[in-house]
Formats: C-alpha cells, structure tokens, sequence
C-alpha cells in the first residue's frame, strides 16, 4: 500500500472512530500524521478519556481499518470519490475552522468544531473550485411560501451570476436555493450530514439525483451513515466555512436554522439575512439575528448579496455578442468548449460525452484548442483555458 | 392689550409672515423677542434678503397684525387655542430643533428646521404632557394590508400601555395608527400641515373629528392655512421632535415616508423601522433606511418598540384587580375620577361633562376626592392624584 494509499485509509477509519470535528483527532492528526494518529488512539493512547473511550466504544463494531477500507470500495461502487487535504479539488478555506470558536458553545457538539479529515464527493465537479466562488443559502425546514420565493429567486439569481449555491438538500429554503440554482443550470452543492449514497430527507430524492448529475453531493460521512441528530450541527460549520457568505432566509425564534448564521459569524465571514414579515413566525429568529448580532447584515435581493460577497467588477453585466472567440470554432470544438464548466475541469470521457462527439474526435479538437489556448490540461481533465473568455468575464472567472 | 396678548399676537403674526421652521425668524424671537422681531421685520430689517423678500411679499396680502388678530378671533370660534413657550402645556421636547442640522441638505425646507414659534390646537388634553410619553409611527400612504395591520397593532398596543400616538392624519400607516389608539380608548395626536379646522386630506374627516373629541389637532400654521407641499416636510420636524421616538412601517424607496425617520435620527432619538416581505415594494424604502443607518433599530412589534422608547418597569403589566382605590368611592366620585385622563389636567366644567355630574356635584366631590388625594388641582383644571393610582402603575404615570 502506498503512503498515501494508506493515509486516505486511515483519515476514512479516523472519521469513523470519531464524529468529524473533534479537537482531540485533528490535534493529533497534526501531530502525528493519519497514519501515526489512528495507531496511538488504536494502543489506546489519545489526550483525553473522553476519546479513549468513544475509540474503545466504536472498535467494538468493528476493525476501523477494515471498516475504512469497506467504505473506499463502496466508495468506488458508488462514482463517488473521498478527497483529502492536499489533493488539488481540497477546498482549503474549510481549514478556517482551526480558529472556530463559538461563543458561550456549552454543549459538545458546539465545542467540536475542528476542520473535516476528508469529504465524499458525488458529482464531477472539482469540489475545491466548486465551493471557491460560492453562498450558502439557508434556513427552515417549514419555509412559507414567501421564503420559498425569496431562496427560489437568490438560488436562482447566484447561479446566474456564477455563483455555487451551497445548502443542506433540506426541505424548505435548502431545496427551495437547490432548486433556484438547477433552475439557472448553475452548479449547487448540498452538504449532507449523511452518507453521499443516502442523501437524506428522501422525500427530496429526485432533488438530490439532479445535484448529483450537475452539481456535487458532500460529506464529511462515508456512504451509509445515517443523519444522526448531532450530525446535522457538525454538518452545518462546513457550509459556513465552505462558502464566501451565508445568507439566512426564514427561521423561526432560536431555531436550528439560524445555527450556521451563528458559525458563519464567528468565521467572520459575511452573514446575511432576509428580513420578513414581523407578523410571520417564520421570520422571527431571521429578525432576532438581525436585532441581536450587529455583524448581521439585512439583504432584500441579489445585489445586496452580491454587494457583501462580491468585489469590484462583479455587478457589471457579462457581455453577450457576436465577438465570442468561441463563435470563431467549428461545431465539435465549438460544442467542446461549451460543454466545459465555466470553473473548474472535467475529465475528457465526461467532457466528450457532455459535448456529443465521440473520445478520438474530442481528443484531436482539444489538442488544438490547447494551442489556441482556449482550453487548458490540468491533472483532473481540461478546463477553459484564457483565449476562451472575452476580455471582460476574465477578471471574475480567473481567480 | 398685556404683554402677553401682543407678544402672543406677535408670534402669529410671524408665523405668517414667514413659514414655521425659518432660522432667521426664530433667531430674531431669541434677539428682540417675538414684538421687537416683528417690528424689525415690518419696518424692513431682517438678517438676510431672503426674509425680508418673504415679509414684503407676504405684506401685500394684508397687514399682519390685523390677520393675527383675525386668526385669534377664529381660533377662538373653533374652539381651539394657541399654546406659545412658557405656557404650562408648552411642549419643551420640541425646543431641541435648535440643533437640527440636517445631513447634505439641500433644499432650502429642510435648511428651516428652527422650533415652532406657536401650535394651534384642538381638543382638551394638555399639549405637553400628552406628548411627554409619546411615540410617532409614520410611514407610506399607498400602504399595504400588511403595513395597516402592523400600525394599528401598534396603534393599539401603545395606547393601550399609556403611549400616545402621534403621526400625520395621513392616509395608510397614519390613519391606521391613529385608528388603532383610538381603539385603545387612548390620546392621539394628529400633528398636521394645515389649519386645524380643515384638517387634510378630507377623506379622513370622520377620523379627525373623533380625534379632535379624544385626542388633539395640532398645527403650526393658523385656521385656513392650506397643505402646501413644502408644509409636510415642515411639519415633519414636529413629529419626530415632539415624541420620543419614531417608528416607520412601510416606506417606497427614497420616499417621503422616511423624511420623518431621517429627522428622529439627526435628533439622535431611537428611531425604529419594521421591516417587511423583501418582495413588497412598501417595505424598500425601510429596507434601505435599515441598511444605511446604522443607528435604526429593526422593531418587529410593540415589546421592541418599548424596549427603545421605555424605561425600566415599562415592561411590568398593569395590575388589574378589585384593589383599586377608586372601588370605595360612591358613582359620582368614581365616575369623575374616571373621567380624568392618565395623564394632564381637565378643566372642571369639562370634567364635569365628561363624568355626567353637575358642576355643582363635581365641585363638591372634587373638594373631597382632593383631600383623599385621589386628585390633584392644578392651574389647568383637576388632575389624578397619587392617592388614586394602584402602586406599580405609579412609577410609570407620576414620570
């Protein structure tokens, strides 16, 4: 097995032995490496009892790294992939949560707030470059149908302004954003807090398969665990430390839905909220944040998110005309070009498939595209290359 | 006539020489006081061309002394009165326009933002201590089912605790927080842009006269005037200077409705916005004004409202129970001591209407009810006394 063979297998048994989050494991992660961390808490080692014994609790079920290496194949089984810190799709802003500390956190789930081990991706989306330039939209299960509008209309608006519409794949707002952003054939994530083979509430199944086929489905559980309670807290830091902003729609008083507001403050990171009716119960806890957290910032529409999330440049309007560079292009290069995400690469059998030209016919047209600098090679696949852009979209879509 | 009558007739004439509100006049009043400014102004002096281009203009249309004395003579048909500085019934809290400085402004109304030089009013409460406890809610004519029911919840539950209300006799937000404290059986107060016996806009005539009966017309400008545009931007000065704070619900974008909010916050008294549907297009104007002032404070209902305006034990109900010393009295007595308002004076023959008694009935009673101190005399009529309120409502009504 090779190093890093071993490492993935041993960041996957860590996550089972342990909720993703917990201090004490990424502690020693640090210290010791995956490989060094797992063998001192498997001798029975580790900083606290705490740990030493919820180890001692989970090998009663199991061999962890038989357990690990079962969720890699069913992984594989699956099309879905587990990605580490180090790959190139990492999504480093997550890294953040070293310096997480909510204030006044009493229970534990509140305390274990440590960056993931590793995430499972469904979806053929560079996860890193996915979440680069992305919003979560959040908040309650119960929406009304005025916040359903709202999430519809900002889900709908990000996507088409380029923007990754990140939320839980819950009912209510999240499907609502999910929904927006598929609408506007943006790429959505849903971050689950259960494994990417049983997205969890089923009653959003057919949602969850289409972020699946166009955008990613996340996790930091590997296939087959279920939506434990606890789960959906430790869930919810990721979106606030995957994402640029996190923009609330709808909660009602001291509910769960404002808990990543709570954690998207205490990275700093710009924390929106969507003011409602005050005779709407389900806007109660949106008010509460609003009057309470002076961080909060009140957003009525798109501009206002883009405005906090945004820089410079981004409200300008992305020019459409007859100057495209890729209007210059035969029909299967054309057609190449824009089956390609508008960040990140694809793989070419994927790229092929998407763009409708056989694997040699698409081969040839990115050698030359390549040439022209209209595509790009990178080690996961091609990806728009600069000569592809008109001047103006470069700015944003470069970074 | 007595010092007090010219200086009186003085101020009246000056208010039609010259709009309320004008610096140069209010300064000459503070110089020479209103006879000396009026003589400087008739015999062509002033600080600046542009008043006395304003007073030899006015002049052509009479002489001013005689249409202040002709303006008194009506006031007193109607029923009404004028109230100047030092009278008992003055309202002090407005003298702090001296500071007014409105942020960037540009037109010359809202450069003018001196204290009234005088108020017309009518109906029987005391001017000043009807405004003493008093919280404006303002907002946009055009308003929506939803802006009319949030004011007259306020309307209503501020009246109810003890707060008059106090707004502009317009229609939408106004009206509907007028009706709401009328609701209440509660003083409200109609500060208007026109004279009090024609007060604008006529559609809402039922509601004036029942505010006229039970709460106050009141006015800068003499019986007659009309409600020039420029008059309500004047006006508006009043109603945030003259309460403790104002509340805005519904406001279009950059829309009048906020004028009154924008002078609450130069004056830097608590200034409250309810928010609303981010899809309504009454709420954009309260969105923004959220947003870009930063002293606002988002109010959802009637707790936030007292939290901003109240003191403490605001909170604290009013005790209802067989313990209240009214309860011992005989039906004359109790009905007289029910007759007198929470707050302020009522001349006798006026209470004596109010309570159903005779005049001789009400002297008597009154003479008794003074030595149990359940009421007190004052210069302006008879008043509740300590001995008549139940103890925890003492603290807020004795301020």
């Amino acid at each position: 097995m090779s190093g890093d063979a071993e490492e993935l297998l041993a960041r996957v048994a860590l996550t089972w032995l342990a909720e993703p989050g917990t201090r004490s494991v990424f502690g020693l992660v640090g210290q010791y490496g995956p490989v060094g961390a797992l063998d001192l808490l498997l001798d029975g080692g580790g900083p606290d009892d705490t740990i030493r014994a919820a180890v001692a609790a989970r090998r009663m079920h199991g061999d962890p790294r038989t357990v690990a290496a079962e969720a890699l194949a069913r992984t594989e089984r699956l099309g879905a992939r587990v990605v580490v810190p180090g790959d190139d799709e990492w999504p480093v802003r997550v890294e953040e949560l070293r310096h997480l500390r909510l204030p006044d956190a009493r229970r534990r789930v509140d305390r274990e707030t440590a960056p993931p081990l590793c995430f499972w991706v469904r979806g053929s989306w560079p996860l890193g470059e996915t979440l680069d330039r992305s919003v979560a939209v959040v908040g309650a299960r119960a929406a009304t149908g005025y916040g359903h509008h709202v999430a519809t209309d900002l889900g709908y608006g990000l996507a088409d302004r380029d923007w990754t519409v990140v939320s839980g794949g819950a009912f209510g707002i999240d499907a609502a954003a999910h929904r927006g952003a598929l609408t506007a054939d943006g790429p959505t994530v849903a971050v689950l807090a259960c494994g990417v083979d049983r997205p969890y509430p089923m009653g959003n199944a057919a949602l969850f398969d289409r972020i699946a086929d166009t955008g990613l489905l996340v996790s930091e559980w590997m296939p087959g665990a279920e939506p434990l309670r606890q789960r959906f807290l430790i869930r919810n830091r990721v979106i606030a430390a995957g994402t640029r902003g996190t923009v609330l729609v709808e909660a009602a008083a001291r509910s769960g839905a404002t808990q990543t507001a709570h954690r998207a403050l205490a990275l700093a990171r710009p924390t929106m909220v969507v003011p409602g009716p005050v005779t709407s119960a389900m806007s109660v806890g949106a008010h509460e944040l609003l009057r309470e957290e002076p961080a909060t910032r009140l957003v009525a529409g798109l501009a206002h998110v883009l405005e906090e999330v945004g820089r410079i440049g981004e409200l300008a309007t992305v020019p459409r005309g007859p100057d495209r560079p890729v209007d210059l292009l035969d029909d299967d290069a054309r057609s190449i070009v824009e089956a390609l995400p508008r960040r990140g690469a694809l793989a070419v059998d994927v790229l092929a498939a998407r763009a409708g030209v056989d694997l040699r016919t698409a081969l040839r047209k990115l050698s030359m595209l390549e040439d022209l600098t209209m595509v790009v090679r990178r080690d996961t696949g091609y990806a728009l290359g600069p000569g592809a852009r008109p001047g103006p979209r470069s700015t944003g879509a470069d970074r």
